[in-house]
């Protein structure tokens, strides 16, 4: 078992799909870095029984990524949003320095508003 | 088994989860609309099976969207994208009419085409 980092991404978008000792085990072994026997005695389970949680984890959260590729969507979908701020920000600018235009500045604010409602989602 | 819209935007998330044999009843039956004796034929399995296959792949997907919530997620984010198309079809206007910036339009152009590609997603 290899470590990295984008077994934690996975996490944060599929835990859910875990069951509750696939996902300790995965925290304790990518978020808190225990070694297998420290999480054994956590979770009062064998090493061989915290290993195949982690290993089953890791497929079922995976097969989630490959079949529903939440974590690539949101990558895009946060890209396109910091694309969309850019050039807001540019509108913004040139509308205080040139235009003045408080109904401009109006819908400036409300996309500001909605950018930051939907980075949060 | 009430027949209902859910289930076939349930589908258009989550029809990846599902085995090949549940995917094909579900769609038979909410989308096509064919019977249970329909699709036990087109099939090949009992009217039983048929029935559990549809059963059963209506409880992945509720369960995955109760724990994902994709259809849920992707409707805020649709309604956050039109909220930013209406504000900017207004600072366009404003700008073709009273300010005629090629800056603010460039700006604008750029917003528009993020705004289709993150349609896309």
């Amino acid at each position: 078992m290899s470590k990295n980092l984008k077994i934690s991404e996975l996490l944060d978008y599929y835990g859910l799909l875990l069951t509750d000792k696939q996902r300790e085990a995965v925290e304790y072994y990518y978020n808190d870095d225990l070694s297998l026997g420290e999480i054994a005695e956590n979770l009062n389970i064998s090493r061989q029984g915290v290993r195949d949680s982690i290993k089953r984890a890791e497929a079922v959260m995976t097969e989630a990524e490959d079949k529903l590729g939440l974590v690539m969507k949101d990558k895009q979908i946060r890209e396109g949003l910091a694309e969309l701020r850019r050039n807001i920000d540019i509108i913004d600018e040139l509308n205080i320095k040139r235009y003045r235009s408080n109904d401009i500045n109006e819908s400036i604010k409300r996309i500001l508003k909605e950018l930051d409602r939907l980075s949060e989602i």
